[in-house]
């Protein structure tokens, strides 16, 4: 299973943003729409191997974890909209501790970056980090942020993990996503 | 100058369309708005070094062509709606052979495909090309397709041209320009 987790940092934590607005109302949704897309969309195909995590770190509820299952996900189309509408429904239901199901392959809970942290060893996209051409494996697990950098409480949490960088310019999250499944389907 | 070109089959060739719908009413008009984020956005930047041309084959007055200069381009941002609305303002503008600016850096004019491949030499995105890793120098002028494929007319058109590809794996318009223009970074 390939992962990717990204955190946004100001994404609505409910249900009641316009997918007129993503990248207003809904605290650059759009950014975490952008990263799904690229997680599981092949010319007439998906991806099924892939997981993707989204960190929401915006009000009214900070943190939700929302969870996307390539080999379950139904009704998500490449459009920005189509994957906010998923999102939207993920976040107007009520959630706890334990992920709940909210359209099928869509999955919900409480809790942020630590909590996913200590479920599954991550490697942080970072331009600083080792080249990933030169990588004798690709990390299956890896962590990119939103249009903000990583905050300092959460570099804290991420200090000790390992760092790699996709090339020589920084790119938006969703086009770092792209870039390194391609290099894993070369492997 | 690197230049991408994209064909629209469907893509509306009027402005009338709702930003809403992108995919639906303006024709998949949702990829070509991909198509755009990928080939101009970097973090906290933009690709200045970047055309983006646009062939629009739908109804009601096919073919037009859009023009996106990263040296000119003002007032987009990321998200589908923002390329989207640059280009329903582009396509409520009447044009004719020679390209009018409709806002800051896009331009449109009437003609498709036949136009275009006179005054440019191309190469073809395909699944059966060379492989672009494995090229000397990477081609600074590259054609793709929608989500559908090159019609027997175009492929007329296209049959003397060369034609390269990204991977194993068939991937989306936007997703492939983001990996050439990683290459060409690294390069």
């Amino acid at each position: 299973m390939k992962r990717f987790l990204v955190v946004g940092h100001r994404a609505s934590t409910t249900g009641d943003f316009s997918i007129n607005d993503l990248p207003g109302g809904a605290g650059r949704m759009d950014v975490l729409c952008r990263c799904i897309n690229s997680c599981f969309f092949l010319s007439h195909d998906l991806r099924r191997d892939v997981e993707c995590y989204l960190i929401l770190k915006g009000e009214p509820n900070p943190p939700k974890t929302v969870l996307i299952r390539g080999s379950e996900i139904r009704y998500l189309n490449p459009d920005e909209r189509s994957a906010g509408s998923l999102l939207k429904k993920a976040l107007a239901l009520p959630c706890g501790e334990i992920f709940r199901e909210s359209t099928k392959g869509v999955y919900v809970r409480k809790g942020g970056l630590d909590r996913i942290l200590s479920e599954y060893q991550f490697t942080i996209l970072d331009e600083n980090g080792a080249n990933l051409r030169e990588m004798d494996t690709v990390p299956k697990n890896l962590i990119l942020s939103d249009h903000m950098n990583f905050t300092e409480e959460e570099e804290e949490l991420l200090k000790d993990l390992k760092r790699i960088s996709v090339g020589p310019k920084i790119l938006h999250a969703d086009h770092t996503i792209t870039v390194i499944l391609n290099e894993m389907d070369r492997r």
